[in-house]
């Protein structure tokens, strides 16, 4: 298996074959996170754009030191400080920073397709940091990389997650992720927010939060954007907290394994217990940490890099 | 010709064996820019502030990119993070960030003359990118290069400069560099933004879109700045589009190999069509490709180098 | 002596050996700073955070060049852009960044004891860039480097501290730094801001500006905030002026080779006048210069460089 791809737009176009081609890549980008010198040559003179049309922290630093540890040139552009303010469209500034002789667009954009569309307009490689509530590909790597590392393998693994699901472009890619690699996923939630239309891809939906953490090997706790959310199709923060959130009590029902992972940023008390997010059980900064290596090994990946064979000589 | 200046304040005091130097430079670094590893080490080591007091989006990226390709050190100052707004004046701000050793300012500020005052109080050599409605020399070069890339020489040459002019700094770079290279220029908007007065630069004002332009090889239109447009000065956007916006009709009464130049970001349906914005006799996105070539050039230049010959071995 | 210390929380805790070995070291890398070339490969591969959660814009820039010139890959984030806005708590944002594998958190916060927190919980090595009423431990570092590359030694040196005393941070940095040291303080400012408490840490409190001045080898104006300050402890800032600001009258009584230092930025004809700011017994714009030796020397050495001797190797 040799990766061909130029852009990484969603995960529902990988084959299983590709997805774990870059978790292997990642693997051996984790050693190199793990050296004194965290730095490879490999994107040295190449220049990457970090497009965030839709406000981010968390996932723009991962990306941008990534990025750093690859020796590429990097221009981070937000929406705040652009011409898309005077008015510019998405395809002249896509188009004008490509002219810089860019060589990969990150980008986030709160319409979902809009990285489809660029990839179609530019030369440049493009790489979905997440578009509207469609996917959030690198992510969903992340997540499947982590769960690999701690249960090695996906065939026979049960994999729940727990949160506002309609409008989680996470959970889709999660659920395009882990189904292509064969473990048993379920969605569970509020039932105005885990409408049942999901199982037509391919997993379980379920409200009742107990019977969705029974059997599960893994508890992927999503975060619920409370800034965002619809009066109407959402209880409150408490009621979601006692109704979904992840205490002490739920836990004990889980299998004695089960591990939890949380994206982030996570709301201590409505997701997830404290003691819960700080337990030995929790991979949520290794999440983080893993982060760094997926992302690293997709643009090494969409550069031309072959696999994970040519990352130990870096 | 060597080049000799430790600034690069405005195109008015440059002789045209001086421009020349610099686009001649500037061609071998449009070489590096295709390289698959698009860097140089000419200023490693050396740091330069890009202190912006008005805000930028293009220029900013432009500059930021070409000091990465030549390794520079490179700090970000802008008005509205900075203690210019806890009353610092200006030469203290720009004191303060010399003694960072600072080998370079690049500089975009309000108010006209701004570069010049800071290069007559520091040591370090200041690159003016845009002073009010005075200067902005290194987007002047930029459309020289593109101008010569495609037409191979000046002389004979008719260019039409297509905008509002009294407020374009742009404008008067453009108009300064290209009389002095020996191409012809027409300056043409409304009365109200175009006025006679620029006659004594050495060129040509009309009001008559037509007439400006009939003969010309180059259409260069500025950016008409709506934002900020006085009302008693300024039609509307609509009526400025239909009296001397470039659309298809007008574009057939010109000559048939003239070709299309603007800074960007562009008002799609006010300055320019469309169709005509995208068609092949476009250069836009050339100039901002050329930008990073000339950018490179003008950092190298006042650094010390002495011409295109010593760029090769870089 | 080496150092051995993973974080500089303080200069409380330092002893004047540690204190002589960072102005040591900052010593040999100044003589970087003067270089053609101002890059050191030290912190090649490390990844150090500015975690900046109180704005900042001279004390940032300072440690990110010094950063760039140690050849770190740098993350800066502010609190304005970040998950703390999100409601994420101090030590969940600072156990996130440390899991991208960050070996330094380079820290400022509005809360006294924040950084020593941080230090508490994480692995990484943490530096305080400021914390509250509290430490700006590396402002005081730059401020004996600067008095030692003037006066030579610190026994029998008389430095006058001249501001509000009671909220700043720098007063009691260099209070600690300058008495370990061996010089003697006085710290002087209107009664409300300078309390005679301070006389508990081994210094002269007075009122009187020109009791403070007239044996002062050294005179170290700090910036009136007036942004913040309080209108009760405050008297107008005329009022300061004509009262504690050091004009040309006052500094005829000092000692002839009396020597003005400020660590900006300065409010011209509040606590200073102008022609004095610009005499050449101002250090103001050397404390700049020397913040780069002294920020890439604690660096280097809480990343387990030994001392001064082994920079020139660098």
């Amino acid at each position: 298996m040799i990766w061909h791809r130029k852009h990484l737009l969603d995960i529902e176009s990988l084959s299983a074959e590709e997805i774990t081609l870059v978790l292997d890549t990642a693997r051996a980008f984790k050693a190199v996170g793990e050296r004194a010198i965290k730095k490879v040559p490999a994107l040295r003179g190449k220049t990457v754009v970090n497009l965030f049309v839709e406000p981010s922290t968390r996932t723009r630093i991962s990306f941008e030191l990534s990025e750093q540890r690859l020796s590429a040139d990097i221009i981070n552009f937000t929406a705040e400080a652009s011409s898309l303010k005077k008015g510019e469209t998405l395809k002249d500034t896509a188009r004008n920073l490509e002219a810089l002789n860019a060589d990969f667009i990150v980008m986030r954009h709160t319409a979902a397709g809009a990285p489809h569309f660029l990839a179609r307009v530019l030369n440049a490689s493009v790489i979905n940091a997440g578009d509207g509530a469609h996917e959030h590909p690198t992510q969903a790597l992340v997540d499947a990389f982590t769960i690999r590392e701690h249960k090695g393998k996906f065939a026979g693994l049960n994999v729940t997650i727990l949160s506002d699901i309609l409008y989680s472009r996470v959970a889709r890619s999660d659920l395009w992720a882990l189904t292509k690699l064969g473990a048993t996923v379920t969605l569970c939630g509020p039932s105005t927010l885990a409408p049942r239309v999901f199982e037509q891809m391919g997993c379980r939906v379920t409200h009742d939060v107990e019977e969705a953490i029974a059997d599960a090997d893994i508890i992927n706790l999503l975060r619920i954007q409370h800034e965002r959310q619809r009066k109407t199709m959402f209880p409150s923060l408490g009621e979601y907290a006692s109704l979904f959130g992840l205490n002490k009590a739920r836990l004990a029902r889980a299998k004695p394994d089960a591990l939890i992972m949380h994206p982030g940023p996570i709301n201590r008390g409505v997701e997830i217990d404290s003691e819960i997010a700080d337990s030995s059980r929790s991979l949520i900064l290794e999440q983080v940490t893993n982060g760094l290596a997926v992302r690293m090994a997709v643009l090494f990946l969409v550069n031309g890099g072959k696999g994970p064979q040519e990352v130990a000589g870096g």
